[in-house]
């Protein structure tokens, strides 16, 4: 009986592969099994980053996301369909492990920072032997884009998904001295009557694909009516304690 | 006249070596001028993780702080004394620049997250060209050492500073799902009180030396009267949707 192999769950960063770690890169590099979600259909960002350095023998597992936006999340049906589809990504990567392989699941940004890497590793952890490796996250990415520090001092940062209700949004907004507010995409006039009603809708910029070659930073507020992906950030500086 | 040189901030991550990115790797390691700040009289941590990496010929700028913690931030010397130190520091590297030279100063984390070379960073950027490369934050490799996400679904995040005021820390504490508190060091008796009156206390990890060879990772309430770094982080995971 072999040794078990171990599940890798590799953070790539942004998406610049400049900007994997050394050690993702070398793990990337010599994998066997490479596996990353993607809904149906796409090439998926995570295999996008990768392109290009992968063995030639390497076998690709796609995790197809059986449901995005089709079903919304109050559905019980949607937490039903996910949970099977995790267990299944399970299994198949437990039997793997089983067998004595190694298996690398590649993960846009830090794989512990609202990913879905976490589901799988909340069901493996316990079974077989998992390994993390961080990442620079998507909104280390956009505050560099801005070519402005996100925090000074004793700055209080608050990261908010545009998906929580307006109201929670405004009462953080108003809190916090630096913003980071991510899931846009559809949420995004929601976002901006949040950010206006708590006063920082001027201060406010907007990175969509940020470390990537059609990277572009923008004012908020140069932006009405703009239609942005799901994966933009939008950032607030903080603007505290500078010597 | 020689092209101007550029002056690259280089986040260097949490401290393995083996986490920095490809890039800040490969400008490292052909830097001819490396910058770094350090407490007068010690090696200082940025240039700890970049030890063996360096150029044989590599010109080595030590920053050294005129101050650290034997002035009270309140004092108005302090910004003053500090806002010299910067100036100092930023003159130096312009000459470089002038000179057709590039150097690299390379940062704990990520450069624009709390770090000192915002304090360069401003001073330059009008000046001569800077390029900033961002990098995994120390609660990134915090979170990683916990085993476990900081954050799921919609849960908010809030950052802070042990350096806040304690109802200041309660409050947010308090509104917040996920928490990240830095800066401990001294702060930690106020910092436990303050979990305390929110209710966070027992579900605090404390992380010290996060992704280094003495990492250490302990419930914060099994770590009484414990004196940890500065420079230690305490995590509160989020508990948001997961299906």
């Amino acid at each position: 009986m072999s040794a078990p192999g171990t599940i890798w769950g590799v953070g790539l960063g942004p998406g610049d592969p400049d900007l994997l770690s050394v050690k993702a890169d070398r793990l990337l590099r010599g994998a066997r099994h490479v596996a990353f979600f993607r809904k149906a259909g796409r090439q998926g960002q995570a295999r996008r980053i990768v392109e290009g350095m992968l063995r030639a023998d390497v076998t690709e597992i796609a995790m197809e996301y059986p449901v995005t936006t089709e079903i919304p999340l109050t559905d019980p049906r949607y937490n039903e369909i996910l949970s099977a589809f995790y267990q299944t990504c399970t299994d198949r990567l437990c039997a793997l492990s089983r067998a004595g392989e190694d298996v690398v699941i590649v993960c846009e940004g830090d794989p512990f920072f609202y990913g879905s890497f976490m589901h799988l590793h909340s069901r493996l952890r316990d079974h077989r032997p998992v390994q993390v490796v961080p990442a620079i996250t998507g909104m280390s990415a956009a505050w560099t884009a801005t070519d402005a520090p996100i925090t000074w001092g004793d700055d209080i940062l608050s990261t908010l998904m545009g998906t929580l209700p307006e109201d929670t949004l405004v009462e953080h907004m108003k809190r916090a001295d630096a913003l980071v507010i991510m899931k846009i995409g559809r949420n995004i006039e929601k976002i901006r009557r949040a950010l206006r009603r708590a006063g920082r809708y001027d201060a406010a910029w907007l990175v969509e694909y940020a470390s990537m070659p059609n990277q572009t930073v923008q004012r908020l507020s140069e932006a009405e009516d703009k239609i942005t992906p799901y994966f933009s950030i939008i950032i607030v500086h903080g603007q505290g304690r500078r010597p």
